[in-house]
């Protein structure tokens, strides 16, 4: 038997070339195209055979993309690509958890072809359906993409740790809100301020409340939550807070005391059920989710044996999403063959979502009126809740009539935190609204 | 067709469950008869197939292990192990590049069994003659735990970037190394008294040279090398340098000028040939390698396409380590069937290796002779060998003799530094050898 024959063996039913169709010609499917045309030898050794495209299919064929696309047959309808004879993967990159990127992979997965995708919303929300309808067919659907861009976090949570019962993941997944953060911190400037600036850099989804909303992260968790606990996707049960309400103040404050301020997401299953957190934390300065700058994606994955794994890179852009597109492209020439969410879909339970109830540090900041007792009254709401106070810190008056009081609590519950926020205006020694935000243990 | 029949189509030859012989009750080999004991239902719906043990090899039977092993056959040889006909997979975990462990893989081979291994000596060293048996013979050798322990980095550079030309790995692999030098900058202590801790604490290999030589750690360099650049492994071609010589000294001045000291591989294919060195480095003190503690290992993977992407996780230990173990296993489950280095070992090139000759920054601490014109001498010495100088920091006169001297040069070559420490001592103005540690750009 020849050296390459251990390469072939497995897919004797498909000597030749794999023949890819790609919907959607955008970023990262020019980015796709351009990786097979410059690396096309090297892919062939790597794959055990030639990685072809056969065929295309955009909204607009006449715009300029910078590259030779005449070899490709092209469709103009996503479902007519899905269809055809030639096609044997089909790349949807059109985007969207509803129309035509939905209906097209479903006319995929029918017609029989193995189906690769970066449409996050989509598996978020419709994963389930889509993941027991191509386990149906006999086909694959992979989605390396669909998640923190060029970091192989699919890959890895469902072959490399697929040892591990998996405890916690969490990551920083939206690369536009950590751009927003930490050039908040570096240029001290105000929310709005560096939101603009992202805007205008082209940083923003089209409805920027995808990215500084917490969505598109939250369809990120919800698909790896799903691996991580044998459990159907649910975007739904996410708890969901965007960036808007974090302040220069708060992210000046916490610095001092040692932490940054994270768009992270935390999941976790528990004995109540499958807590699903998208919100900002506080994170150690000098932990790798602390130092983490610009659109750098993070994700922290804690397995029984494995301990923790910390995978970081480009969360976005071209080459790093085009990357993890080839990378299932390269598996199913390969003939790797797994089920969508890492175990048959029939297998996986619903996720019986749980509100989070795992304690955790909290970080407060409140205006306090500057009058006798008034520190006072909030040790004692604190007590009130059972909340003990690890640090905290009274600056200077900045205009005579209130000072900035910041407390870091011992690990509490969500729900202590909950009544002490109800219940500190009351006091009547406070102005304005007192800020929480968890300190996520990392 | 039922949603099961995804995961068992491509194993339709072996319904049954996958069967696999542990040569090796150590550490690791324990750790992995825990892992399948622990979780069998979970390792059955991930891979597709039960995943059992029906026999064991080690030394000594009597040894308490502290788990009940009476399941499983023992065999005395481990080649009769890996001949048994109830043995679909062979895992050798016994260690070291001859003898037994070599002569058990190429027997398992040979009786058609598939191998994992966690032997990184011995797939640095025989890795191509190996691979070339095993596809050969149609089977797979698969080794996630022979480097960086539960890191994934084998499946990530053989799968998840395989679609990248790579164009730099770097890594802290040694656990042990990684230890003993944060121990120095923290605890301010020597290097002789940081070793004998972990020589106390059992942390050395039995030939602690494997740790502190860079040897443990350039086998795995070898390995990713060959990965990364589609050359046969090439051990003897790694330019070795441990970290026996790096001093307490060195640690704080390193960390004065912002950086801190790690036994750093390196591997990098240029228009020379292969590079491929381990030794000590200076990498910035808030750069992802600069912030690793303790026993962790890092791996950095560059790719043409997905930019850097960075793995940090446990490289050593039980669970780690088994993991890793486990991951390879689950995949032959899933008859998921690569060639051993990522691509056919006939494809693989002879490595053409090359000494370090890509520029960088250079760290150099001499000692001056305190009299006029002596700093002058040393300038114009590294003006003569084309060397330009970032920073420059003297320190004050600790006994009146002589006075230390630190310098940043700009990027400049191996060569120029060579010329340099091999000029400097015929100033007559230095006392003792000039120290030079490169500046890896990370």
């Amino acid at each position: 038997m020849s050296s390459q024959s251990i390469a072939n063996e497995t897919t004797s039913q498909h000597p030749g070339p794999l023949r890819l169709g790609i919907a959607g010609l955008g970023t990262v499917g020019t980015g796709t195209v351009k990786i097979i045309q410059k690396n096309a030898a090297m892919l062939a050794a790597r794959a055990g055979r030639p990685i072809v495209v056969t065929a295309v299919s955009a909204r607009d064929r006449q715009k300029n993309r910078d590259m030779d696309l005449s070899d490709y047959a092209w469709e103009s309808d996503a479902r007519a690509l899905a269809r055809r004879d030639d096609v044997d993967v089909f790349i949807e990159l059109i985007g969207g958890d509803e129309g035509i990127a939905r209906e097209a992979i479903m006319v995929a997965l029918q017609s029989g072809k193995d189906v690769v995708t970066a449409n996050k919303a989509l598996l978020a929300i419709h994963g389930q359906e889509i993941a027991e309808f191509a386990e149906a067919q006999g086909r694959v659907v992979r989605f390396e993409a669909a998640v923190a861009g060029g970091i192989p976090v699919i890959k890895t949570m469902t072959g490399s740790l697929a040892a591990n019962r998996i405890n916690r993941v969490m990551g920083v997944m939206n690369g536009t809100c950590n751009y927003i953060l930490t050039r908040m911190e570096s240029a001290g400037l105000p929310y709005e301020t560096v939101f603009e600036e992202a805007r205008q850099l082209g940083y923003l989804e089209a409805d920027p409340t995808l990215d500084v909303g917490g969505i598109d992260a939250s369809h990120k968790l919800a698909i790896l939550s799903s691996i991580a606990f044998g459990t159907r996707p649910a975007f739904d049960a996410v708890e969901i807070e965007g960036i808007e309400r974090v302040s220069i103040d708060d992210i000046r404050r916490a610095a001092d005391m040692g932490y940054r301020i994270k768009l992270l997401g935390v999941a976790q299953m528990t004995a109540r059920g499958l807590e699903q957190r998208m919100s900002p934390c506080l994170v150690p300065a000098d932990s790798p989710l602390g130092q983490l700058q610009g659109g750098t994606n993070m994700v922290v994955i804690e397995g029984d044996s494995v301990g923790q794994i910390v995978l970081r890179g480009a969360g976005a852009g071209e080459g790093p999403t085009a990357s993890s597109v080839m990378s299932d492209v390269i598996e199913i020439a390969r003939n790797v063959r797994i089920p969508t969410f890492g175990q048959p879909a029939a297998r996986l339970e619903p996720a019986q979502p749980a509100r989070t109830a795992v304690p955790a540090a909290y970080y407060m900041r409140l205006e306090l009126q500057d009058k006798p007792g008034a520190l006072a009254k909030i040790a004692s709401v604190l007590g009130d809740a059972g909340i003990s106070i690890d640090r905290m810190r009274q600056y200077g008056h900045a205009d005579g009539s209130s000072v900035p009081v910041l407390i870091v609590t011992d690990k509490t519950t969500p729900d202590a935190i909950d009544f002490a926020i109800e219940t500190l205006p009351k006091t009547g020694v406070i102005v304005g609204e007192p800020v929480e935000l968890r300190i996520e243990e990392v």
